[in-house]
């Protein structure tokens, strides 16, 4: 596909779709013949380690480079909670939904609560946490251990400071874990409306991750223990299969993303570009279904919508709304044009 | 405790608290010192294979004989679905609430759907299939593979066979299994409200378990594969702890309770026992929580009536209801006296 | 199978083809009435408890009753070492032959050592950690965390006190586990040339359990932490589906083996009948293919001997040997008459 | 590290340390705007496929990209065999030894045969089998239900085609699968003594996988299974964190490596490269310790001569012969200069 066919069709399918930004596309090819050790042992990897850390405010963090989400949530999930102790999450939650069965694959369960926006609040978990204390037969119930949250949401929502901080405060009283999926990291952190910084997170949470392959990198994925004192993790992620040999390739991307706010200029750019597309939704009196102020926006769409844009435009069906319309998504980053939102605006 | 003592604090707390039905526990006697091949080759275990297999008119049956119903219910599903599905059971299925995670310690996820008086209807599994068939990215969500239900349920109640019917049906439609838990069969089995045979169950469901330990044995359940078909189980049985050494214990018991009807009139006698407790609540003006007609009475009583009763009965605290009551189980089995009955309609 | 024809047929198939030592049995049969709580919070259970702790000198130890041998080693080498390390174990040891992947299946390699008469030695156990400590790349090798091993062991033999003692030495050099299946542990303590006591293996060990199933009783083994700091071992027992419900009927059986010196006095009478029969093998020139002292006895018989005695005995055949004979055993226990012994030496 | 430190510091520790061959990185350049459905369902993966099919002589062939060795072994194995089997290797196999415990994570125990120069024969692989069947316990044994070979081996040498032959012929006669680790394909495709073609592989085995990591990709493997008919694969890959986002950019790597023959060239100048090594070897009466016809050179060094090489060159102590050398592994790859090999010519 050429740039001529891409103004043709627009496409708002994911934010994964081309490879990687410029600017780390150059620094791969920069050092591509130079050699580093391998399993992450380079010095690339560990530049951007310590890019990482001082970004954290965390000098003591233990940081990996993993090659998907997936896995490093299951990777990390299964780590970090005991062999017989499950994980709270939202029942819209990626592990909940589309990660087919990975965190049960590693043997735990996934204890779903309802969500708002795609977030979970703070009583919830303390709710599902005073529910099996109370239970005389909780010996027989899937402790939980830790509370998944992911920011940006799937709904491209953003946890606040103040709920962040409520919910670490929940986990803390309970003595359970924090763990942030942070696969869109960079759409929050170029966000206006976001208060919540890497150095927060860091503090607040027990484990995250910073996305790489949804954010401008060709592909990969950094794990971050924030306190470090994590045991045996690279034999860990051997036995899960998620011990990547060419650490180098992973780590040099993340030392480009972390040189010069690359990072979050790549989620700037795109949340400017999902502004212009919410403007174009509100200008053709589309819904919005949730109010992400990120890089994923979804809308309701009429049966009719759909079957005329569908040819035209690329997104992704999400799943039916009550009245018979689509909850629809639509993805930009930092490779979307203004040219294919003007094209999508003429169609609708 | 003797006799004197447990006329003077009735218990109610579970149905498992005493060992075997004498009958059993004279056929353990009176065949204790006679040799028979371990695993299950024995010939008691064979004789109790022949009665059931008769009693659920399946000539082709695979019976297994197992220590526990978790045990159980983890192995059979475990090799029922692929190592990628997911097993569909209501909210408040046992293996969902009360086994510790044990299906998902086998890689599963339980995909749970709201249930009513503890039974799952049909047209919510089709939904779910509907759902999952309709879902543009279904190869990222959990395959559902199975469904899962109990009879007697969690909640004392049954399924009718019209309900099981057209659950089996749905099940057939989507090529699903259909696997039915019964740790409590004896009591749906002596029950006049019960339309729901042994053979109708063997010919409905891909694989069911009769449950002993609740039933009057010492202990065992009886794993049955109606249509056979099931490749190496004795070894999926050892690789899961699962494999009994001394199979004639379990088969021994099977054996007793499979003849002359004991199984099913050691139900009926704790059903009958289970109405008298009934119209002692009625009596007393106390609502039932659930609409069981088996062995399993499950009431609303206030806080005050929770801590009058329990330093005089045992009884097992369920969940809080809405208004402040709490859903209390009674449950009554073939060793429960009307004394006891008198006792605690005294104490109301 | 009635008396007079198990004078007919001797059968030394195996220990565990009766059901219970009478006593056992009468305990059982006397308490069956009697209510106790669940999953091991009985009264018997707790009596047993008591007199085990006493046995062992180990007043703060943990123990729990389980019904199935391969079911208690798999679990509690999946509690006592991290998800991501394996157990060294004889090539020959149960959990590497016989237990079908039991193990693996908890996601655990057998690291396997050669053995010499079934025991491993200490400096075996210090040369695998060797190994892997001098391994650059040991990261990506499964990192030793356990020895397992049994007393007596899969060939009847016995580790001195000066062994184990040397196992547990080497063990604690290199921060790993000593666990021991004691599934005949009976044939240990009720034999004149062992020298390891209860108290011993509470001290050497940091878990073992003692076998009731080919010991004496009906079914069920007694699981040992002896310095205890088990953290929620009942939620990990039911979560492997392990946790026996009716937990009164095996605390029954252990609070009658250990009563008055049962337990061992089982494993005596067993040792005296072995030795009757090596005395028969050593008359009629049958070798001996290990040096067991206890109720297992191991002997290499031609193929013309084992076609001449298969229609008229029970036996195992075990391994072929080298020279063209095979490794025959012989088992005997608290059962095994007299008669037996005399109708075998008349065959052979 | 720049070009001339390189030619001060030869370094053959690993084939992996530098990124991608020219040729590679070159089309992910040229491709990097371009979009592709994900999940491997993009234009390029498809074309890679179909290169890939026709190599392999293997229409029907289902293709796969993963992201790395040890988790395209993993989940290739869980796939083709039942949850209750083994998979049988050598004991020097790289699934037995340096991928800490990935298979048994998945549930499977691996079975160990002794190998001779890194190669497993036919008629141990029978003599396993044959041992199995033979066993009367076989039920508690765990079944073998595949055969892992790697070609080339761990040791860099090869496998004749009679030699596959054979192992293929010994499988389908017990009906167990026959999987291939290709991680260093190319160096057998582009080696002289190699008569093992792809398709000679597609038609032996049920399953194999190509590696571009080690070969001359940025990283990434091509999991084949020859015959299709493998079911839910996405799912199962996604289910154990292996399903790669971002498909086409390994898939654009595979397309550029099957095209002109790029992937067997990469191989061919490698072993060139290593046969250059070890006529430096020797000319210095260095003993080779394997006979590896392809990019890994192993050989046998004395503590003088690993001590005087380790500041200058880099290597991999691989293991301690019996005599007090060191078996040493030399790897060479595209990227290995001339210069290195005169300079390590040199020091030694």
């Amino acid at each position: 596909m050429n740039k001529s066919e891409k103004e043709i069709r627009p496409s708002f399918v994911s934010d994964y779709m081309e490879g990687a930004h410029p600017e780390v596309m150059r620094r791969l090819l920069e050092t591509n013949l130079e050699r580093g050790a391998a399993y992450g042992a380079d010095q690339y990897s560990e530049s951007a380690r310590s890019r990482i850390r001082k970004a954290c405010g965390a000098p003591d963090a233990q940081i990996y480079f993993l090659s998907g989400g997936t896995q490093t949530n299951a990777v990390m999930i299964d780590t970090l909670i005991a062999p017989y102790q499950g994980v709270i999450g939202a029942a819209s939650a990626h592990i909940n939904t589309h990660e087919a069965g990975a965190v049960e694959f590693c043997g735990h369960k996934v204890i779903s609560v309802p969500a708002k926006d795609g977030k979970i609040a703070a009583q919830d978990v303390a709710g599902v946490m005073e529910e099996w204390l109370a239970d005389e037969s909780r010996e027989h119930v899937v402790m939980p251990g830790m509370v998944y949250v992911s920011h940006p949401t799937e709904l491209g929502t953003l946890y606040s400071l103040a709920e962040l901080k409520a919910l670490s405060g929940v986990c803390r009283r309970y003595g359970i874990k924090l763990y942030l999926d942070g696969a869109r990291m960079a759409y929050a952190l170029g966000c206006p409306q976001n208060d919540v910084s890497l150095a927060d997170i860091a503090d607040l949470c027990d484990a995250f991750y910073i996305g790489g392959a949804k954010c401008g990198a060709l592909f990969g994925e950094a794990a971050v223990f924030p306190k470090g004192g994590i045991k045996s993790f690279t034999t860990i992620l051997k036995q899960h299969g998620a011990l990547f040999a060419k650490g180098k390739v992973i780590g040099t991307q993340f030392d480009a993303l972390f040189t010069d706010g690359l990072y979050e200029k790549i989620g700037r750019k795109a949340n400017d570009t999902a502004e212009k597309l919410k403007a174009v939704f509100a200008d053709k009196g589309v819904e919005l279904a949730a109010p992400s102020p990120t890089n994923q926006i979804f809308v309701l769409l009429t049966k009719e919508q759909l079957d005329r844009l569908a040819p035209e435009v690329g997104f992704s069906r999400w799943v039916p709304a009550q009245d018979g319309r689509w909850v629809v998504r639509f993805a930009v980053n930092w490779a979307t044009s203004d040219e294919e939102i003007e094209k999508l605006a003429e169609l609708l």
